[in-house]
């Protein structure tokens, strides 16, 4: 009988529950997936902890990334074979389909097939960090040349965006509050780290930007911030707002704004995973970035899949640099 | 010599000062108008208070928009003739140049011609409300079937835009705060209009879209209502804001933007009427409504010349639906 981590209310890492789920029939537009790895997502935190834009319905399922081997496919999917090596994509809901399990039932919409050189560790890392960052090239216009403020810089996301503007010729400026970050941070490829504990956002990107500010803007965060980062945004900047890791309320910093003619967008990654012609346009192009070598997923730490609440605390300590996963190679 | 409305210092309607002020030489760039009708903007009221978007250097001219007569041209304009009707289009620095007064002088490439029917008041009372509104088409592609929520609608830019979404096939949904407006609104072209102290705003949007929300807001006001105007926001909707007439801080409503990947932008007029390409198509589209009859300003009352204080004072009592003009025909 298959294991899965659900949860049967809301509240810390503790409450995440290793259960015996008998085996769902499979519908027809589904794929059964023997996991190998499983990525963590901050999003599985808030989910958890009641805290996210969906609300769980109890007992509930838990996760959006991971890879292993198709065991079963439903009657409608032709793209997938039993055998496949696949991972998910989150174009679907956390109150239907989980990933946290050793063998889980996902929509055959919501797979890709792991890359050949990629390992299923890597393939669980991928999907939801580069099909994220990737709002900054399909709804920012990402180019050569443009200043990219990219806050939480040292998130799997963010290491993902540092990526995908140094494919396209963009200069990615990092932001972290932790000093032992600035150094990997430069390591992964930021053209610039700010330390916004030991100095100001906004005077640092000016410096930067010789006074400009910055065109693209990638924040996880908000909160009190925001005011910041519209400061800190040059005149017609696109300001992307990803998540919601602020607890506390955010200003709309209306006169910045106005001033500038800046426009905020708040994205999820349904915007595309969702949209069929946009996912299949993300996903040529980050395919053909991954095998060129240009993007490949920044592993934190592995843990086995019995310390799933180990992965989450250890998430939630925020001193990781890249992707949790979670593998059962991993003992 | 030429009468100037000026200020000396910010405040009150009374701090507006009749000033004569030798004619200052012309700008190869510029043009002398013989002033017939001044349009009054509430952005005047807001510069004069010390409370807009830019700061005056004392003493201050005022005014963006007037229509009349041009007097003399510069070295370097073609585009107008001495004897030509014309009026500004509002893509100036009110630090630079102002339109109150008998005889003003005005960079060339913000100037009109005045359609040929239309009066000099209709011509005052025309490009600040119409390029506003172009807004909605130019970044927000209103189109027909769109459902386009109008805040503060009685202003002229408000009824500017009802205007442009009845000329595409949108629906406008307005809103006021006065009763005595609502029958006036209908009768200007609203398919609805929410009386936002008598009602919800968000379950009246709610009810006249069948529950999907409005796909466009259009708001000067901002403030804690942006709350409610995101709750009544359509899934990917563009929520603009071309102004700040709530002195309240606006929060970011994120969890809303984010369940909805709302856009929101803020808008200055600048973004089209000083980009020449941009202006042009605004221009074209503009002028072929007005020929068709499509496109007419409502004047709400004109002032004479000398009361220019009374008029600022109605600006600031909200009762007026439409433009305020001040005209040297009226006595």
């Amino acid at each position: 009988m298959p294991t899965l981590i659900r949860f049967h209310r809301t509240g810390g890492p503790e409450v995440l529950s290793y259960d015996q789920v008998a085996a769902p029939a499979l519908g027809a537009d589904e794929v059964r997936l023997k996991v190998e790895a499983i990525g963590i997502n901050r999003a599985e935190v808030m989910f958890r902890e009641g805290k996210y834009i969906e609300e769980p319905s109890f007992p509930s399922p838990l996760g959006y990334e991971a890879a292993g081997v198709i065991e079963e496919v439903g009657a409608g999917v032709a793209e997938f074979r039993v055998g496949d090596r696949a991972a998910s994509i989150p174009a679907f809901s956390m109150k239907k389909y989980g990933t946290y399990g050793d063998s889980v039932v996902l929509p055959a919409s919501a797979m890709i097939k792991t890359p050949d050189h990629f390992s299923s560790e890597e393939s669980s890392a991928s999907w939801m960090q580069y099909f994220t960052a990737f709002l900054l090239i399909e709804f920012g216009g990402m180019k050569r040349g443009d200043h990219v403020l990219i806050t939480a810089a040292a998130s799997s996301v963010g290491l993902a965006a540092i990526q995908l503007a140094n494919a396209v010729g963009a200069h990615p400026i990092a932001t972290t509050r932790k000093k032992d970050k600035v150094q990997p941070l430069l390591e992964a490829g930021a053209s610039a780290v700010i330390d916004v504990k030991e100095s100001s956002l906004v005077d640092e990107v000016k410096r930067l930007t010789s006074g400009q500010g910055a065109n693209l803007i990638f924040d996880p965060v908000v909160g009190p911030q925001l005011a910041a980062l519209c400061e800190a945004a040059a005149e017609s900047a696109n300001v992307f707002v990803y998540g919601a890791l602020s607890p506390e309320p955010a200003p709309f910093p209306l006169f910045q704004a106005l001033g500038k003619n800046l426009t905020l967008r708040a994205y999820q990654l349904g915007l595309i995973v969702r949209n069929p012609e946009k996912l299949e346009r993300a996903k040529a192009w980050i395919l053909s970035r991954i095998a060129a070598g240009e993007l490949k997923p920044k592993i934190a730490k592995v843990f086995p899949f019995d310390q799933m609440v180990e992965a989450h605390r250890f998430m939630e300590s925020n001193e990781q640099i890249g992707k949790i996963i979670v593998s059962f190679s991993k003992k």
